[in-house]
């Protein structure tokens, strides 16, 4: 074996994942530009924590003039360097990172990471840098991280190119986020915590390597049991949806989505140049994409730590053990309000309870200890006999504290001990934690604590060591055990089908190509409603009529009482002239009604003639295109408190049947749904089948730029489109 | 001057405010039962937090046959002190407690703290003993906290009487808490935040002193800046309303309620026997009395010491300033969410940050600094041209950090600067921070803080010991300057009028005891809707036909169309059997019908004749009493969506105008009072009135138990009760 081939094998192992990520994260080998023997340039300090931190590879710094650099011989150029390095890193101002990716192009690196600000986020001139910058790298096959990054962490390998150290073992939680700083100035706060990262990146401005490209690879990656996205705006959203649907049945993904307020934009696009959106589209996406939503960076990682240490919570059955009664009503509000159950303890259960705690104490879940100094009881006694009792699924606890209750106390109680040092009184009370860090595995059910002591307490510290959360706040653990719950109903739900493509109407083709041919933008009412027929959505009789003798015939056939419309696509958003009569009764109403119209529009137009469809609920749905996003679907209640209620969910198209479903009772009038108030319930599948036929629709035909559904009128049980309007795009 | 009377002026000064929970809080000497020279008991444990925390008045242990108890001498009984302590401290057994507190009585004892369990919490036995401790409380005039808490702290005395020692300066933030461990457990993480209470107070199970009492204490106290408020329920809400309603006009409150959910109901339950009630009560009775609700302790605590430490917020304007993009995007997003503006800075003021950011940097505000060794720009130099400039109100600021980041590298570091130690590291960084601690105050607007260093780093020190909030997450610095513009708009809205209650009607009187004189408890729809017309609120025309020839008489007068109502209190809720007929348009139509209606309901009943109403806009509005609570008002969507919407809002009777106006608009439809789709924008004084005289009208007549005002329809501007009925409390 030569010694080229044990190296491609070597690399073949090294880079287990058929992923441009992979290489980039698993590097064998790392030039680096930007460090020099000045510790007070960033450049420098990245460069010591690759070093530092234990990089096993080779690594190769570049410097014009330092023979050495960080005791490590320092290279003059690509050209220079004893073999091609894996991956190659900046930390360069702008201007010099392009000829010099060149010259790594050309002795074959494949990989990158530009930590070096100044692109496209600065305006013009950088734009057109950042466009080079892409340009070189797509010549070359090369596959960046950046520019306007932090850089990675891989706790495996271990490779550290950000800022700050790296402490710890390598953890369990991957991260991708569109802003450096909660990957790297965040470590510290995240070991006090005990959080620890599996990998994580800063993707920067995204020029190469996405969002999205993170996503998959930490999707695909072993030691990453879930996944935490901080995420300031998407430029592809369909493709991040259809990757998240990929992973979420398998491994939890949580999202915090800042872009959508004005400043917000504002300032995410200022600071990585990534298009923001309306923050109900994003809402719409995490839930198309099984993906939970969070508000703060530290749910973003406390609720990723949970779903990334923690088993699947099976069902819905919460235990709730403190050693004080407010955090452990605070737990059970939280939980209630989640969707969580707090039962109450069978008479078996609590007779074991009772001799372990106090007289006086609730044995019935909550259990409160009260406060005591023997910890054995909430650490081990009460957990075990709950846990294996098969009651319930899940526990939080609150208030286990050892030697940080000691150390908080210690300073009152050192005279009266005969001034016994702090560490003599806390070799008092160790304990036996193999007990208490065993169970969570044994009985295989999830397990969070909260107190406020941090890791100067020998229990916050053991549980954070051993993977089992352990937070500042009661609150914040039971949020955790929300989450372990909503991502239970999404890995349920992710079994089901997907949407099928059905075939292409060749009579929409026609309708729409006519309209096109004739430079028409608008399709009128019938031409709308003949394309949704076309794909089974159910729409309301009618017919077009050309002249009044036509009008009543229709009329007649369709049975009184009808609705006269001018039917015309110049006049399709004129409702206020005249041109719809309601409620026709006879055949002279119908013949005063036609006339009256064609004198209203000013011209022979044709006259639409509809059953009059009555239904008590309304609703609307629709279909718009957002940059990034693609085809969009809208459903609403309708009618006139519509406006008032905004009661709207968006969505992404295509949906599933599964999805549809959802879609319509994710609106929070969807009691209305029910069968209330003497009226039948809605045929639910006709309702969801309207919205995912409108999806498919647009995908099927992308000259169409909008659709409206408004009414979607309920008759009897059956939802039915009473009127529509299809608005085709601007050539 | 005698001694006697040297102690009187003492005492005077010591207790200036008029408070029994004066006397409490700031006694001038103690006597405590339960401490030992055994420091493994509780007793002794909060004893020594007296006596360590520099406690500076008298201590005086009991103890049965100790002589010294902590190196105080011990005494016997109460009869054996030396003096009449202002203050007497059970930590003893349950069933020891009431004897000893009426020696206390009988030798002069006016105040009790009771820390003791097994009372009430406990069941019947308990409740006996909790009776008879207040018996003897209340034959001595003694005021007691308890029992079951976790005591007092009052950091100006000083006075430390919990389990845990108080470290730092006195704060300005006072609590109370029907949870002792959240003033006590916490103590040290509260330090590490910086967070100082002024006073803190656990209620326990209230037998004596309450919730509201201590409200209004902390509502005087100079020290107490901001009070914060742990409830798990509230044995009387009305006078807890009155209490609040008249400090936070000048003094803002912040609470968390816990008690609405099922589980956290019975575990607050068993936990301090306190009445809890449901979530939206709750949500009315903060709003009514200018609290602003919290949903975490944390929150709770970060909240309130913004409140406690910050000067008004006079504007929606805030700057963001940070050292990286993220966390300035998700400030900005939290601020919009909650109401405030950040606005682009002036071209003036974006000129003159110009110079002190990085080229490509965005100075119109979020300013994105990106990360910067030379720390003064973002501490002083860029704050001070903001706060000058007058564009803004108020500041929060992420990423300021110092030597927290230098000793996070340091490991990094040292080989490189040849073994430096992290002293002189951090020696070399050393910088002025009297400018920056300044300049809040100089310029007296609110500024918050966040990064992810604690007070390892100089700056999270310096600020949080300057009472200027620092918190672990962007989102919270925002959060608390949304605090601040919430309680800004409390403010304003408290300087308005209150509720006028009018005369008791004689004509409302007389209906009322004309049906108990008859056994009734329903009022039937004539009777209701003249009580509510007796109080100004207007409602349908209508008139009561007792003969068929008096119901065309009344159509005719009303004019067509028409409705009749069978109207008998026995048949009130039958609406669906007949007895209602719609839209009579003709004298036969109401004939047919009057015949009808005495046929459907098998004998002769009065019928009511009103004007047939039309109405696209439907509300609903009643009257309801909830234990604790009295009467309490509702208003919300009407009609056919409204069982499914589920929109309604809750308020505490009595009204002012302003408040029933502000409860018209909390509904989600509120917008439908606008106007909207061709109606007409809605009367929102006479709606507010219809909801004030319900109100006033349920605290006139005690005997009414519920009105249901349902619907209230807008025809034209105006609303209108078209229905109504009262129920009457059974006798």
């Amino acid at each position: 074996m030569t010694a080229n081939s044990i190296n491609k094998s070597l690399h073949k192992k090294n880079h287990a994942l058929d992923n441009p990520l992979e290489q980039l994260i698993n590097p064998r080998s790392i030039a680096f530009l930007g460090a020099s023997n000045n510790p007070m340039k960033m450049g420098t300090i990245q460069a010591l924590s690759i070093i530092k931190d234990g990089f096993p590879g080779q690594f190769y710094p570049l410097h014009q003039t330092e023979k050495e650099v960080l005791g490590y011989r320092a290279y003059q150029s690509a050209f220079d360097l004893p073999e091609v390095p894996d991956l190659v890193m900046f930390v360069l101002p702008a201007h010099l990172v392009v000829e010099i990716l060149e010259d790594f192009g050309k002795i074959g690196t494949k990989r990158a990471i530009v930590i070096t600000a100044g692109f496209r986020e600065t305006g013009e001139k950088g734009l057109q840098l950042e466009e080079k910058l892409k340009e070189v790298a797509d010549r070359y096959g090369i596959r960046f991280l950046g520019p306007n990054c932090m850089g990675i962490l891989n706790t495996s390998l271990p490779l550290n190119v950000t800022v700050l150290p790296f402490k710890g073992q390598p953890g369990l939680l991957g991260m991708v986020s569109q802003s450096g700083t909660y990957i790297t100035q965040s470590l510290d706060y995240l070991a006090k915590k005990g959080i620890r990262f599996s990998k994580a990146i800063s993707v920067g401005n995204e020029a190469n390597l996405d969002i999205t490209d993170c996503l998959e690879y930490l999707g695909q990656d072993e030691q990453t049991k879930a996944i935490a996205l901080y995420i300031e705006g998407l430029k592809d959203a369909r493709r991040f949806l259809e990757t998240a649907r990929r992973i979420t049945p398998y491994k939890p993904v949580v999202a915090q989505y800042v872009g959508g307020s004005s400043a917000g934009a504002r300032a995410g696009s200022s600071h990585t140049g990534a298009m923001a959106g309306p923050d109900y589209l994003y809402d719409g996406l995490f839930k198309q994409a099984g993906i939970l939503r969070v508000h703060s960076v530290e749910e973003l990682y406390n609720q990723g730590w949970v779903l990334a240490t923690q088993p699947p919570l099976q069902g819905r059955r919460i235990a709730v053990l403190t050693n004080s009664g407010g955090p452990g009503t605070a737990m059970a509000h939280i939980c209630n309000q989640g969707g969580l159950e707090i039962p109450t303890f069978s008479a078996v259960l609590q007779e074991a309870i009772g001799p372990h705690v106090m007289p006086f104490a609730s044995t019935g879940n909550p259990v409160d200890l009260t406060v005591q100094l023997e910890t054995s009881v909430l650490s081990s006694v009460l957990p075990e006999l709950i846990m294996k009792s098969g009651e319930i699924d899940g526990l939080v606890i609150h208030g286990l504290m050892g030697e940080g209750f000691m150390k908080a106390l210690y300073p009152h109680l050192t005279d009266l001990l005969g001034g016994i040092s702090e560490e003599d009184l806390i070799g008092q009370f160790k304990v036996n934690m193999e007990t208490p860090l065993s169970l969570p595995a044994k009985y295989g059910l999830p397990v969070i604590f909260s107190s406020f002591f941090g890791r100067e307490d020998n229990f916050t510290a053991a549980y954070q060591d051993h993977n089992i959360p352990f937070f500042d706040g009661p609150e914040k653990a039971a949020s955790g055990m929300v989450a372990l719950h909503h991502y239970n109903l999404i890995r349920k739900l992710a079994l089901e089908e997907t949407n099928q493509l059905p075939p292409q109407s060749a009579a929409a083709v026609k309708i729409i190509q006519a309209a096109l041919q004739k430079g028409q933008h608008l399709l009128d009412e019938h031409s709308s409603k003949q394309i949704l027929a076309a794909y089974g959505v159910p729409i309301s009789k009618d017919a077009l009529a050309h002249n009044v003798e036509e009008a009543v015939a229709f009329a007649s056939k369709l049975g009184c009482p009808v609705v006269l419309k001018g039917c015309s696509a110049e006049l399709a958003h004129k409702t206020g002239h005249g041109l719809i009569h309601l409620g026709l009764e006879s055949e002279a109403a119908v013949q005063e009604a036609f006339d009256s119209i064609i004198k209203a529009a000013g011209q022979e137009i044709p006259v639409l003639v509809s059953k009059m469809e009555e239904g008590k609920r309304e609703f609307m749905g629709g279909m718009v295109r957002y940059p990034g996003f693609g085809p969009c679907l809208v459903f609403g209640l309708g009618g006139v408190y519509a406006e008032a209620l905004r009661d709207t969910v968006f969505r992404i198209a295509p949906l599933s049947a599964q999805e549809a479903r959802e879609m319509t009772t994710a609106v929070r009038s969807a009691d209305m749904l029910q069968g209330f108030r003497g009226l039948p319930p809605v045929d639910k599948d006709a309702l969801a089948g309207i919205l995912q036929a409108t999806g498919n629709l647009a995908l099927l035909h992308p000259e169409i730029a909008e659709i409206d559904l408004n009414p979607i009128m309920i008759t009897g049980s059956d939802p039915l489109v009473v009127d529509a309007l299809i608005v085709l795009r601007n050539q």
